[in-house]
């Protein structure tokens, strides 16, 4: 092959390397991270699991009742250091993937969010620098720290803007991330998530995304509201969010550096809408913006992630049609273990 | 007069403004803040200084012993919430100037300057946004939250890529205040502050600017060491600083904005210390970068200030070598007030 990108196949057939390695996943039971989970099962590695279960946030055990013999689960904070030490001596590799994620909370709770989005951060990393300093981090964090953007697709170039408090405090994260592996030589890197949808997000609520409340009602046999409808934005089904997250841990040379993560297509709340209607033989309808999100409102929102394709060989496999498909049916069989 | 620039002397013209105007400056008995506040004391100001005095940091009794009479002054921590909604009910402009700069303090100690520069930022604006919403805040920010320049003259445009846990804490510190001014309607701006240097500056050790143990060694008549001394760099003289914290202060139309301010000239480290030399009819030597400093080492940095020039018609009056030979005449007479 002349092409120096690896393609998609031949990094898979890399994939070897995870047999019996060491990895943690913070949020390990929550959507992404009980996702990962199953897929780093698959791959024969060594994995444990840390989750608050903080009942607000994504974990559920119901997420790895089948992998739950397979893997290690401890349910604790990472806002506790003394756990974290045991959790983090001796990993790997760490999927840091916890965090507070709701915008709406941060700016009620603004502190709560700075705890857990920007302290327990800076505690992890100063345990890893301390206790395993030549451990490997990915890094999760969110498109929303871009804010209102400036010119779209967004690039990595692009300033940080955040709108809302779990913003300010994710950029933080971030910076202490690649910060802890410029000054002591850990290696960590960090990947801007979209809109993650798929089986095992949170439908609960609107905590985690505004999807979750519109599979539900469908699933559940009601209309779902669009709020607006116009806005552009790119989702990301969470197996290829998965396979972003072995990618950048399987990449050299990106040690220090933060990549978008986009989608397949870029698409409007109103088509998405439709989309979904259709999976699911529902409908919708079209409501203004309520005042309380409307002043953290990033109007249209869809990343440039080529310079992360480029490196890493990833690409989106599952059509955002067929990931609705694929979350519905998940929600009509399991809907009771979310609610 | 033509010319939509205001004149520097127009802008002082309109200073009555100040009168019985009720005034904060939190960091009050530091370098700046005492500085600023002895300038408000003049133009008629209502001035309560608030500062934790914690020794490490700038705050010092001596700084406001001229104008202890005429000013309010509060010893508490801006990490006291109940102090300071004391401190901030019925102000009507807060110039928030404190918090830890010390860079190597930042990383042995990366908890304590969350607490400070991160925690206690978003509880002064809590307690605005609850108590006194319609108050107007200047931030006192720092040119380390853009690390290492990808060009020069750095402008506001820059990435922020901060290179110690100060850094980050202040990105967010910023980040609060933009988002606060944003969301709730506070008015809020911020200004990146370069190498402040003059009266009052911390004279004891390094952790408020090297320029301070230079000064030091040449009152006490010893040589100083330089440490590289090809970097350039930009040096604001205390005084300019104050009228600039002002004129950002009195400017329409820079709420939610974040400004840089430089200096009078661009000059490398070298030249600065022959300044500084000749001013203090001293000598100096220069030495290879220390290893612990040379991994958070920045090597040019001078901004581009130009938009907050041309907003507020604020220039630099003082020419660093006539701010460092009143530097140094400072602390011949007051010396032993710092150490």
């Amino acid at each position: 092959m002349t092409d120096a990108t690896p393609r998609h196949e031949d990094r898979l057939a890399l994939r070897p390397d995870w047999q019996k390695r060491r990895v943690l996943i913070t949020g390990g039971l929550g959507f992404i991270g009980a996702s990962l989970a199953h897929r780093l099962v698959a791959l024969g590695a060594d994995v444990l699991l840390v989750d608050s279960l903080v009942p607000e946030y994504g974990g559920n055990p119901f997420n790895v009742q089948e992998i739950a013999s397979r893997v290690r689960i401890n349910i604790s904070d990472i806002r506790d250091p003394y756990s974290m030490r045991h959790m983090i001596e001796g990993r790997e590799v760490i999927f840091n993937l916890a965090g507070q994620t709701s915008h709406m909370d941060s700016m009620t709770d603004p502190f709560n969010d700075l705890e857990i989005n920007g302290l327990a951060q800076l505690r992890l990393l100063e345990i890893c620098r301390h206790h395993n300093p030549g451990v490997h981090i990915v890094f999760a964090s969110t498109r929303q720290i871009y804010g209102k953007p400036d010119y779209l697709p967004v690039d990595e170039r692009h300033r940080l803007n955040p709108v809302d408090v779990n913003g300010v405090n994710k950029v933080a994260g971030e910076h202490y991330h690649i910060l802890y592996n410029n000054v002591y030589g850990l290696r960590s890197s960090v990947l801007r998530l979209t809109n993650t949808y798929g089986p095992r997000m949170r439908v609960k609520d609107a905590r985690q995304t505004f999807l979750g409340v519109w599979v539900r009602a469908v699933v559940e046999g009601r209309p779902f509201e669009v709020w607006g409808g116009a806005q552009l934005r790119d989702f990301t089904y969470v197996d290829d969010a998965v396979d972003a997250l072995l990618a950048l841990a399987e990449t050299d040379g990106v040690d220090g550096q933060a990549f978008n993560l986009g989608g397949d297509c870029v698409i409007s709340l109103r088509d998405t809408a439709a989309l979904l209607a259709e999976a699911g033989n529902s409908r919708f309808e079209i409501r203004e913006f309520p005042a309380d999100r409307k002043r953290i409102d990033i109007g249209d929102y869809y990343a440039d992630d080529s310079l992360f394709r480029r490196l890493s060989g990833w690409q989106p496999r599952v059509p955002l049609a067929e990931g609705l498909r694929r979350t519905v049916a998940f929600y009509r069989d399991h809907l009771r273990h979310y609610l």
